[in-house]
């Protein structure tokens, strides 16, 4: 049953890229007890994502069994990440865009890795295979994102935790929008994917529950705040993902990052066009950073542990260009391609819209 | 050891009032177990604070054991409450203020009722003092605020439960900081008050913490986040309290509510100008309403079902004009004058200031 | 996009049955929402799993929205249950066994029911399955079991919670255990499958997991504690689950229920065995029922609710004899018979067991 | 407001005494903070209590600012602790008791050491003071002890995290109990003080509360299960302090510890006398270890926090011979001698008690 010994010593780095969220650390965790004390390999933890490889020296740290004894719990990633600087066209000082790419590849290679663990979205994957292939670099991939908008995988590190952190927040909002008689609206992240708002929405009894992938009207919002209000229900708790879109079309959450609207994000956008149609007092929340934080929950430490265990067995079998993927409690794995390449948003014929649905959720037309 | 059969049976009204927060309904769970089953008395639960009162007929349920056997653990107040409509000015449609005072009185003597447990905030029972007064009700005070700025009780109810929720966020925040190298500002609660914020800072590992009750400079504060940076903590956790000003002194949060201010609140504003002074990146979450919800905290519930049984027990001795209290761990009581008097700030020469100062944070010159 | 007035208004029952989990209520709460709100129907909750259809007359609550308002965050099943009293041999009070079947399946005929939800573990629906053939039930099965073992979904409901539970335990005996330098054993439930304690040992860190797929011998787990010391690590934490047998093949947990055993469970066996062998100081936990109880996960709650969606809308197209299931973040359904002839014990040369030999876990030879 | 630079500089050592809590690993955060970045002491964390000041060399680790910053939400103690070998009678291998304090004194002088900040219990302060009487050690001391039984200080550390956890414990059971119509007996630790019992009963609504302070009878609970039943509540919750004695004056939970007792600890025997007596199922849970490790609360955290810089603040004065207190959310200080002296029970004519009654609990005679 001992899979020690396999094969020759390795060094491998791993480094988490892309914004943060729990369960990173407990991958970490799961490299280095795996490579470390499994297979008695290196690890090189490489800091700040691929900024740790560009920099010269590069910056990383050498990884051991005490370091990482605590990180189950921890939420971030202690090798911290950054989602800026997309190494093709890397921001200059000056302005300019600049390709670092060969800076990238080169510390890979000064670093004498064998191979390469990339932790992150289908945006840092796609820049970690493309550097990987014009480099040589020995790549293996493993999903992180609270959007779990990678369509391979059913499960990404982050999401639980955060769908846990909504529905939490919803709990709370329900009982203070019921004693005050209020219209409550949870504003909560996954970019362009509405996967956290309607999970959270559903396990947290939301009324209203509002996604990039389903257009809705305000009219129909308002309908359902004064049918429930009819029903003796003097309160309605509304989600709503950070993406959906004005009634003119507008990414009010995104331009306002730019300073370019006159709301804050659309939870605002949507309690000025409540107030203004019926006049019901409504209050807002905008979950923010909360969500990636804390520590993550027992099933994203499972799939975390999993997760960084398969990836140093690919590395064992010299398997590269592959992520790993978790399917009905088994974890397999795909090219790096594939997984990029499915996108999935929420499916308007699935299980969780046809369960609001059953349930008199408004989530659209 | 029985304290059933005292007296003549009663009939008593209870009600919650301002806004509202984490073990409400554990006091009302309380005041009946204790009113209806061990006095054999009836309880009548008004609606929306005076405004059931108000109300013709008045609003109310009599309450039974098994109505608020489940509620130890819910948030908010079955009953309803609000923070609007002061009786003596009240805001009528024509936008004129009315005194309806002796409305509610009438609806008192209207229900037959012995006495009346309020459980308020310092405002709140300024009002039903003035009415009791006034109508010749027999009142019982009871206090909750999450802002714990009753001078005369240790604790007040809901304050617990708020701290250990902008404490977890603060738990959570900390992670993604120290991953992203951010600046992390939480916006708190607490009115005029800064113990929520000086509580859940120190609790939550906060580096800065700004009350209402000391001044701050940005310059102070950014200088907390270089010394940080030079010590290779390139992170910082900042919690302030609503009601801090700005520099020029405006109230950036309350003018915002009025749509008079360019900020959000005082958050955005730090954060704009920490930018504006650093350039470090910052992010600011303000934490709203999820701070009054939720289940109560086992203390929230423990003080609050000791004053629902304190608060009868004062009414069958006959003893009104009162509110309860919490000193060391037991329940002692005062008159209500005395309650609203005495306004409690946090203390700049207090436990928690020096405490704050020993570890580090800075809280403001 | 409505699926409101399909067909003729129905009257259905809905049953929970065995032993409790943490989500029943919110299967009830979606069934109602659905079957009442959305379709008009009419649905009755039997009360005590089948006793209520056995009671002459019929135990049963018909359940409104209002009533089930607030049951996602409570744990438990409102109707009650029992897992006791196999209905085809039924003990009687004066110890014979009986068949009351035709009872059972005269109430259900008795209360017009059009269709019964069945909510159980796999013993409870095969027994719901022969009665719905005997009598004409027109049945439709969810399945919920903390044990996780039903072979066709990948999550039944309560498995989510319990894991939660025991993963916080281990959690927090971490801490005590490495503060004292002491073994830590906690035992968990999960009948003859080691699901809840893989689970939870990878996910809360434990040293050594136990299941009764996997032979063990002592000598190895005080090996593995000795190991771990040599390495500085003065405390070692054992998860097991209850159905581990001793080394002579006894069933503690299930002999001492029954008074036979010298041991409290396989946790106290195991703690003295390791005393005996290395005399290293050794605690042990038996989490017990908390496992069962306590508001359920968000993830138990969103499948839950899908569950409770689906489960009326196979009804509304009259499809019966079937279960639902979760793959994949989807609800499908299949045959009863094929979901109870698929028992699901953890697989040796599945992910879990390749991931926890990866961590060096020790969970057997 | 600058408190740094009072003083020479001090090398003070710190340990942690007797059964570990959660919070202990926040007041060693607080002092190292305190003394070395305030101050610019330094600080020797003295390993496994007094064991490591007789240990030669002694064993210790020098704390710095960077080890110590991921304390707060880390239970246990860093440092390690005991709560075996009384110094002054310590158990040598040979089964002999030695006078072993010369030694401990011996290393507390060898160290260097200008004053120690020990945190522990009544018991481990009194062997503390003991030692720094007779060998001029510059003892402060910080009271932590779930049991809360210190009584000049309201609050010892760990106290709050230890009701949250029982009181969790039964909420939890609340549900499973009401579904199958169980009584659940939940076993808390405490020692000879019941106030754990107490305050998680209240606030989690336990039906009988049982502590040492005030006798029972089984009868009088049974009748209590009874006269629930015959209120429609067919289960009932039970919380019972480890040392309740049996009817017959038996500490069951002690005397099993030394293997003398036929019963796993006192909430088996009541189970089996109730089962006896009335037939009803009943089932227990010893909550044991968990009560001790986990996250402290965030009330533990501010007063670890809040205790370890007055204990530091009381060094730059030399105040010794003083143990820190906190009451009505101050920090203050007694003589030890003041502290050991006034054990603290549950006052059987105190709120707690009398919020029991009012509240139809069953907690004795």
């Amino acid at each position: 049953m001992s899979i020690k010994n396999m094969g020759e010593p390795k060094r491998i780095g791993i480094l988490t890229s892309g914004g943060d969220c729990s369960g990173l650390n407990a991958v970490i965790r799961a490299v280095v007890n795996c490579a470390v004390d499994t297979y008695g390999w290196e690890v090189l933890g490489i800091r700040q994502a691929t900024l740790g490889l560009m920099a010269r020296p590069p910056q990383f740290t050498k990884l051991e069994i005490d370091q990482v004894d605590s990180l189950l719990t921890a939420g971030g990633t202690m090798l911290g990440t950054t989602n800026k600087g997309d190494p093709f066209a890397f921001p200059m000082t000056d302005g300019s865009l600049c390709d670092r790419s060969e800076e990238i590849i080169a510390g890979y290679h000064e670093l004498g890795l064998d191979a390469l663990i990339g932790i992150g979205g289908d945006g840092s994957l796609a820049i970690l295979r493309r550097l990987a292939q014009q480099g040589g670099i020995n790549l293996v991939g493993i999903p992180k994102t609270i959007d779990n908008d990678i369509g391979v995988t059913e499960h990404a590190i982050g999401f639980d935790t955060a769908v846990n952190i909504a529905t939490e927040a919803l709990d709370r909002l329900h009982f203070t929008a019921a004693s005050h008689s209020r219209v409550m609206i949870l504003e909560v992240m996954g970019r362009d994917a509405g996967h956290i708002a309607i999970a959270a929405g559903i396990a947290g009894g939301a009324n209203v529950i509002l996604i990039p992938e389903i257009p809705y009207t305000v009219e129909h919002i308002c309908h359902k705040i004064k049918e429930r209000q009819e029903k003796g229900k003097n309160y309605c708790l509304i989600i709503v993902s950070e993406a959906v879109r004005t009634h003119d079309g507008e990414n009010v959450t995104i331009t306002n990052r730019l300073g370019q609207s006159r709301y804050g994000g659309i939870g605002e956008y949507l309690a000025d066009k409540i107030i203004e149609h019926i006049g019901v007092e409504t209050r807002v929340t905008v979950l923010g950073h909360i969500q990636r934080g804390g520590t993550a929950s027992p099933l994203d430490r499972l799939v975390a542990t999993a997760f960084g265990v398969a990836a140093v067995n690919l590395i064992a079998e010299d398997k590269y260009d592959r992520m790993v993927t978790w399917q009905n409690r088994q974890v397999l794995s795909v090219p790096i391609t594939e997984a990029i390449a499915q996108y999935s948003a929420v499916d308007p014929n699935g299980t969780l819209v046809k369960t609001a649905h059953g349930m008199g959720i408004y989530l659209g037309d």
